[in-house]
């Protein structure tokens, strides 16, 4: 049977998603985790988003194909015994056995959150970028960003074979309840360090260190230098969406708010 | 010249306040930035609020003697570079030689954070309790709290001869705008653990482990058992009061929320 995952989890302590060797990254203690369950040597997980050291989910999407038949209710409850505290599952459920959790999204959602000043208890969540800028300014550029374009100037070293094209919905830039902005990325895939480097060249636009004719020529051509990545402590991958989504899959609130 | 800092700290990383040998420690990295400052080979700080192993604080209260005469804004600039990141002088200003952080405290608040649901984003900053309770109850009981009596029965070994009388002027038990309970302790002084143990008799008697005549007696005559203290990283020392209190000693925003 092919099970489907909802997990969260504070990246501060891994390598990222994806198994390394010699590092600790979140697939490698999850799969440690579901074998032992199974009681079998190996169980293979594969995620939605392969997210970077020390990025966050509020609502990863997994799959893997169950060695036996066990209670999910039971897989659920020992997820949250065996599993570091930092990482937790929060929903599973059969699926077809063709359910893929990387090729059959179909949107993907993640959110940056920046501070207005540096904050000691939610500086594991958000980036506070150290240099005056101008919020509106950031808004509205935000806004100017979508579109389905080749996003390779905004990746780090993408493979030559790798499709660059990517169809970027809504960014919406929004003040946060509880101080400074979370900024909200939509768009059937992703880049690597694509989001990061968004919010890097945002900032470095509403800080004046990027002209506005820069910034048109790097969205229209791909040329020209992008920002730097901003940190990824402020990073999640909000949502992941699926045609067969069910209400229980929208995710918990976060530092990150709702995802639209 | 006796200066006043105004400080916030995330306590995770901390054993506690106060210098111990071989122990990293809350005073212990703030002596050492301000040696460094001064250029001298010790600096002596005292605090308002010891507070414990794992403990915040958003808004402690310390003061001690320059050994030289340097301006206080470089002070509070120097001390951004020379503190760890998550220990933070957030003011510095010239005091009466006669001011003490401790004797001159006439006022302590702690906050303490409970989550009603296991939230991964807020684990460092709040205590989800794991077994159901009744918040109305809770909140009843915390409104009863209050008053001028001897609260051994709710600190951990107090020294034979200190004094454990301390007047609980406020308990407030408030909904937290993004989801679960801060709790408000309002008194001239605390003994040691008494914020966390209050909390543990609060959420066992909420939860029905503990009788109400059960905690009627404890609160009337001292005898009878408390809960097991919370855990400490729900708890912060959110701020001091003074005579010579300024505005601008008003803490910044926290996951703690307003000092009553």
């Amino acid at each position: 049977m092919r099970i489907r995952l909802n997990l969260a989890y504070d990246g501060a302590a891994y390598r990222g998603w994806q198994v390394q060797p010699d590092a600790r990254t979140v697939q490698g203690v999850l799969e440690g985790a579901l074998a032992r369950f199974y009681d079998v040597p190996e169980v293979r997980v594969i995620a939605a988003g392969r997210t970077d050291t020390g990025v966050h989910a509020v609502g990863q999407v997994a799959h893997f194909d169950a060695p036996s038949s066990r209670d999910l209710a039971d897989l659920v409850r020992a997820m949250g015994a065996l599993l570091p505290e930092d990482v937790r599952v929060w929903r599973a459920r059969g699926v077809e056995a063709d359910f893929h959790a990387r090729y059959n999204a179909r949107e993907r959602v993640y959110a940056y959150r920046i501070l207005d000043r540096p904050d000691l208890f939610r500086r594991g969540v958000a980036w506070w970028p150290h240099i005056p800028f101008d919020p509106d300014r950031a808004a509205e550029l935000a806004g100017r960003l979508t579109g389905r374009r080749d996003w390779r100037a905004f990746s780090t070293r993408p493979d030559p074979d790798e499709e660059t094209v990517c169809d970027l919905r809504r960014v919406e830039w929004r003040q946060a309840a509880d101080g400074g902005w979370v900024v909200h990325f939509v768009a059937d895939r992703f880049l690597r360090r694509m989001v990061r480097t968004l919010v890097g060249t945002l900032i470095d636009a509403a800080a004046g260190r990027l002209g506005e004719d820069e910034l048109e020529e790097l969205l229209a051509s791909g040329r020209g230098r992008a920002g730097v990545p901003a940190p990824p402590q402020g990073l999640a991958l909000l949502r992941v969406r699926y045609d067969n989504d069910e209400p229980e899959d929208r995710p918990q609130p976060s530092p990150w708010g709702e995802s639209p």
